[in-house]
């Protein structure tokens, strides 16, 4: 069986990520990136054995010139290849998967695009087999995808009445933090519900939830904060048993010394995953609290590691390689090191 | 009628802010502030003409030691003060509180204290009537205090089912926070609900209210967001008109230019208010948003400044100089420049 090809369009924050995670998988062959930079960030690629190409003629001339080697233009990638995995700057997908169309090329595109971009919304724990065969999908931003991995997980044992959430979304990425300046405000959203809720929706239609969100000055992680009302009263031994439907959850305790984002990530780090990265949702497990029939809690979102495992099923899916969507949730969090329960592990 | 003569126990950030509201009121005459401290800062009370006074003997000898002119002991200025309003660090004023019962000098503690050290908690528009001829009370703590002000004014309403809320807690105060370095981080409490929402029923003992608390890193202000189930349907006017009974809950209007917690302060401060202090609650307009029986908010709390006006009704209220609560409201709000209503006025 021939392995899946698989082209990564734009080499950001997260076009790196799903690099890396690409060519950690059995069943995949990178086939090569495309991007426009001539400075160090294709030169890491380039030396790091991964063909290079130039998003048209012009920037596979300008980044020859800079120096790199190029193996040749965007559309020449897309030929030898399977699926696309569509990592442009926001909006910009949208016009690229009209060309993957015509070409005839599966594509993901992220989060940042709205949901008609590829008619289909991708949580692989809630929806993988709707994605499989299809041409596109769309891998839902990181907060969505940990609302719908953690309500999901309660939805699907039956226990979500409504949910309402506040999100403290990190002010900027760490690497382009030298653009923005110290902050020292919190920057509230007008808009409620937010737009993560109906985001989440586009995955969990029947799903009530409301979201509040605010921008805090820090770059490490999201931090989510849940209050959920139960269809019935449940334990809380219950409610962890639900949680722990997902291997995607993890939960870390404030008696360990995970008492803030900076510390869980701390321990991403020496665990050795690459770049520190989380790619679960991290629950804390002391503020987990049941009364009667509601539920509270808070978790962080590493919000450029959580989209990477589910950006490798949806290329499973779409390209139907793999059918079943537990085969392919195993495959990737076995390559990942993604394994659920207490984090790091007990 | 003589003025109401008022002590001020510990001149930290808290204790000069009640220092100058007190100068600003008509009834009152500010009798001394006792400290400890030889640096700066009693050195500009003594300079604005304020009676300075020491802890006890040994602290009035190092004051004058240190170059200032000291009226005499913290015991001296209770013999000629009616109310004492402590402003020292948390935890130090129940020991205060048995100096004062003995002394037999009315006095307010902050909220940095239990309850049972005055057994009485304090939010003017709520329970003014209870405190008058009181021997002490205690002023809830500033997130307290704003959960009072807003939920009492829609319970005051019949409009609260119940509340559920996120607190994103400023990391500290600005006047110290070269103790703390840069945090890059957040930092979840593990109760839920967090002390807020129990401390809020000491005032509003049938409030059915769940908060949960982060610490974020800035310094301005504390910011909470809030949903709120109705007892009924509302209309977004009605809400409004509930939250207008209190001039001491404002609105900020993003489209007026005020979309983040900075620039609301950066209004108090051109508007001349002193150290830019917010006395008042100040909601987001545009967040304000009803869904059927379902009414979700966001505000800010300047923690340093909303309990003031608080402390001064509570003087009034203790010596039963004023017995109405209305009464003293409006003579605090008008010394100190509170006028509710859009922030800064339209």
């Amino acid at each position: 069986e021939d392995a899946i090809r698989v082209a990564v369009n734009g080499y950001g924050a997260i076009g790196k990520r799903v690099v890396d995670a690409v060519r950690l998988q059995p069943d995949m062959v990178l086939a090569g990136v495309a991007d426009v930079a001539t400075d160090w960030r294709p030169r890491i690629l380039e030396q790091g054995g991964v063909p290079l190409f130039g998003a048209d003629a012009a920037h596979v001339s300008a980044m020859e010139a800079a120096g790199l080697r190029v193996t040749g233009t965007f559309d020449e990638l897309l030929t030898r290849s399977d699926v696309v995995v569509d990592c442009t700057p926001k909006g910009r997908g949208a016009e690229n998967a009209r060309l993957y169309r015509d070409i005839g090329v599966k594509f993901v595109v992220q989060g940042g695009e709205a949901h008609e971009v590829a008619g289909h919304s991708f949580v692989a724990e809630v929806n993988f087999a709707e994605a499989v065969g299809r041409t596109g999908t769309r891998v839902v931003s990181c907060n969505t995808t940990s609302i719908v991995r953690t309500l999901g997980a309660l939805a699907g044992n039956g226990l979500v009445e409504r949910a309402r959430g506040t999100l403290m979304r990190r002010a900027t990425d760490p690497w382009e933090s030298h653009m923005g300046g110290i902050m020292n405000t919190v920057v509230p959203e007008a808009d409620i519900p937010s737009h993560q809720a109906l985001d989440a929706q586009t995955v969990l239609p029947n799903l009530d939830v409301v979201t509040m969100a605010v921008r805090v000055p820090q770059t490490l992680a999201h931090v989510h904060m849940w209050s959920v009302d139960l269809t019935r009263p449940a334990s809380l031994e219950e409610v962890l048993a639900a949680f722990g439907d997902s291997p995607r959850i993890a939960r870390a305790r404030m008696s360990d010394g995970l008492t803030a984002i900076n510390t869980v990530k701390e321990v991403a780090s020496d665990m050795g995953r690459p770049r520190g990265d989380l790619y679960e949702v991290v629950l804390w497990e002391e503020m987990l609290t049941v009364r009667g029939t509601e539920l509270f809690y808070g978790y962080m979102v590493d919000n450029l590691a959580i989209v990477i495992p589910e950006t490798i099923d949806a290329v499973r899916a779409l390209g139907g390689w793999v059918t079943d969507a537990g085969t392919s949730i195993r495959m990737t969090n076995e390559s990942l090191g993604i394994r659920g329960g207490v984090w790091p592990p007990v």
